[in-house]
């Protein structure tokens, strides 16, 4: 069992820091939200007045974080007060060159990092069900490997420090991406008179099916896009998207268009609502909202 | 048991016109290439002499040709020729706006026609397997049904006139969508030093999941793209799709893209190569290729 | 002089037709709408009953018309009615493959076609300011000149049959462009908190600098989208941009989307605006409308 | 006169520096190559060790730097070194947020501070013809004017903090699209067997005429790229529109997609020609390369 700093109690980090607990790990939570650590407190855990106080004496922090700024920040104090030896696993969505950077830093003070982003949203953290895909060295990846077992089902170690951002990347564009010719589907469909059900039925038994399209279609047609998981977080991950495509040199068009029309869902007043709701914008710009 | 005349027996209508016959319809074939009327011969059919001789007599008549022009041009010379209470159906993937207007013309004789699109490719066509999308009436379609059973094995009446082809090219946009994203999914992944294959392994574990990456990645990843389905045909789906968004009067920038992504494999020299090769074009333009 | 027939009398070919009969040529024009042939009588033309008899005995026979269905019909029946020797322009905005064909029956007949598409809009018609592009034979085009002269200012033979309507598109695409480009400048701006007139007013004095900004900057400023050139027309150029790029084997991505933003523009009911009117789509997915 | 420090003395900075030690004023430069301060001696000015030397007893601080890490490093040492009542010049371009947190930096110092990029390249740094757009107070643009006028030929105050990157990102999204619709129009011309330098002039005398099509339409028929305004230059600029339109809250799609096509540029190699080479991305896609 081990000693477990947990900064960042919100909707995924707060059922996430629970199961380490309830797995038996002895878990220090701290979080702005005094809530959020009334609840760790519930679950098994103890709170924290501070980052420092949370990482005293732990033999891994685990960060779960909204943005770079949050992690950049954390980390830092991380390092600071962190010693020799402490395993640092951030599995907040942030851009690949920051989880290379924030791994740079530590490595001067010791500290080994581990970058391992998640999908499946609150459900997935609910259920203990979530993808984790993984950067950074072997040996470390082993060692964090039980606990990433109490979080999640598919676990993969993608490759060297930011990998694990950079599939996160891949797996929103590709999900962003689907959404967007989901939608399009449905507003040609209609708009030509052809029963959407009908004709999504087909294209789920064919080389156009998808997740998506199982899980969701029923929701689109009916226009319920209660989320989910929110515009607002993937217009977040489709600027991740783009800065990763900048880091690694590649031209990317279909997700900068994808990035636009995200943009264009959360511009329009459609933040809060499901990532789904990519179909109003195409309702919009067809004139049949 | 009908009596079939069925025009245009290339790599789909061939097999599809052996299938009826080997399920005890009387087939007769008329096509440009001797040869593959040899074929239909050896199938138990019969060879005609051109298109008003394969259709005499005939209850139905199925036509399976390349391009709008061509079914304008067969489909007129079947009108002439083709008596009250026929049933044509064109399994051509054509223009939603072409189908439409061959049931009007067909209409003024007293001809039924459905038209009745299928995807699953050479594959589907060999193994009875395809899907088919069908537009018309409804008794047209009860009565077509028996045939169609012959031929695929998702068989959906969508809707009227051209709403078979507006679900074809419903189906053809997120196909081409899919690819363009998977195939920018392995460019940012192997750019960033990522293993390709450990990050796609995570992608189609979850909501970006889909039949494509299911299919198509290993071959993908090793650059094998031997068709399958080739880029020519799906340039001219795009084409489609284009004119049936045109045509409903909506606005798909996604189809827009992807228009120009196939357009572009196609004018790179790729244009006999699977769809999967939209890779390339997504590699050379990120200095890749 | 020339004894000129006259086909498509509306808002371009009317004072066009008015032109040449103001410049001695004897016109007789033919047009579904009476007062439009009214109007050709009061210019100094003649009037016909319909396209045979009003090309009857011309050296010379002009078509302004909508859209390629509309050409294909005059001009077959042209083709049919003209004698040997008779040179037929075609000054509609049609697709380069329709101007080709064109050309290509009618030599079977001995009948010379140049495609000569215009630029400048109803005001350019008016006032003898065209720009005309044209295609076909160089000693066509050096007898066509005069006619030319008396209806526009910019005239450049610029290729063979069907170049005049590639140069079209081509203008098109940059127009089209043009304005979703500064929509977009406008967009930022605004929503950035910035004068909006003093920012368009740097673009204008460096490389940014287009007449579009010149002519039109103020009016879009003051959302002022009287027409102009409507966006149905653009909407319909878009379709010519994307054929003809289709018919070279090119892949334009910048015309792909141009041609999404303007269908966009049409399907939220703004078709009778003028084009600058692209400006209420990047609103509208801006959330600023 | 003034006395003022100026930081960067690059391919823009060296040229700029030199004009205002040539109007008279006391300059003092600093940059980590010893040729450029050098040169600067020559020019009238003087050498410092460093920042903070640079700007001892300065009344004005000009900063002319690469990217946003560089401003944020140099502005950081010149706010805790720099007195009361100093006016912090960045003519720099960079992110909007990032002028603006340096303005808000500056401010708690009683540091006074205007975002002053500029657009004209080298040759308008080297003729004092730049175009400077200016964020910040009225009273500070005032006090600033005759330094600028000593720079530049258009200059304009554009509104607050951050006012004068927006335009600036604003002119390179313009910029950039038309040399990407351009490129379209020589591609689409070239492949339909059109003579591109005629068809152009037709552009360039109706409403599709622009800057880049006066200055830049015989050397990209040519593909003669040297530069100019290098393509690595307009990506990172690229990156800077994103960025702006993120934080400005907007979806601009055409911004997506010239990011896209300038960064496939870069990625194919062609990051140190002009920007006109948008055009080998154009061709190379089209087959044409």
């Amino acid at each position: 069992m081990s000693k477990i700093g947990f900064i960042g109690l919100g909707i995924m980090g707060s059922p996430m820091a629970g199961h380490l607990a309830a797995a038996g790990h002895t878990v220090t939570g701290f979080d702005l939200s005094e809530p959020a650590m009334a609840k760790l407190v519930e679950a098994g855990g103890q709170r924290a007045g501070g980052v420092t106080e949370a990482i005293a004496g732990a033999e891994v922090v685990i960060t779960m974080l909204p943005q770079d700024e949050h992690v950049e920040a954390v980390t830092t104090e991380v390092i600071a007060a962190g010693g020799d030896g402490l395993l640092l696993i951030d599995m907040s969505t942030i851009r690949p060159e920051t989880s290379i950077a924030v791994a740079e830093s530590a490595a001067r003070k010791g500290i080994r990092v581990l970058d391992a982003p998640v999908s499946g949203g609150e459900a997935g953290a609910r259920n203990a069900a979530l993808s984790i895909m993984v950067g950074g060295a072997d040996e470390d990846f082993a060692e964090a490997l039980p606990l990433f077992e109490a979080l999640g089902k598919t676990i993969v170690h993608v490759g060297p420090h930011g990998a694990g951002q950079v599939v996160k990347a891949a797996n929103q564009l590709v999900v962003g991406g689907i959404y967007a010719l989901v939608s399009e589907a449905i507003v040609l469909l209609e708009a030509a008179g052809v029963d959407a059900r009908a004709g999504l039925d087909v294209l789920a038994g064919g080389l156009a099916a998808n997740r998506i399209l199982d899980l969701k279609r029923e929701s689109m047609i009916a226009r319920d896009f209660r989320p989910g998981f929110r515009i607002d977080l993937h217009h977040k991950d489709m600027g991740i998207v783009q800065a990763a495509a900048r880091q690694a040199g590649v031209s990317l068009p279909m997700a900068g268009l994808v990035a636009q029309l995200v943009a264009a869902a959360r511009a329009m007043g459609h933040g809060s609502l499901d990532h789904s709701a990519l179909l109003k914008v195409v309702e919009t710009i067809s004139g049949r909202a």
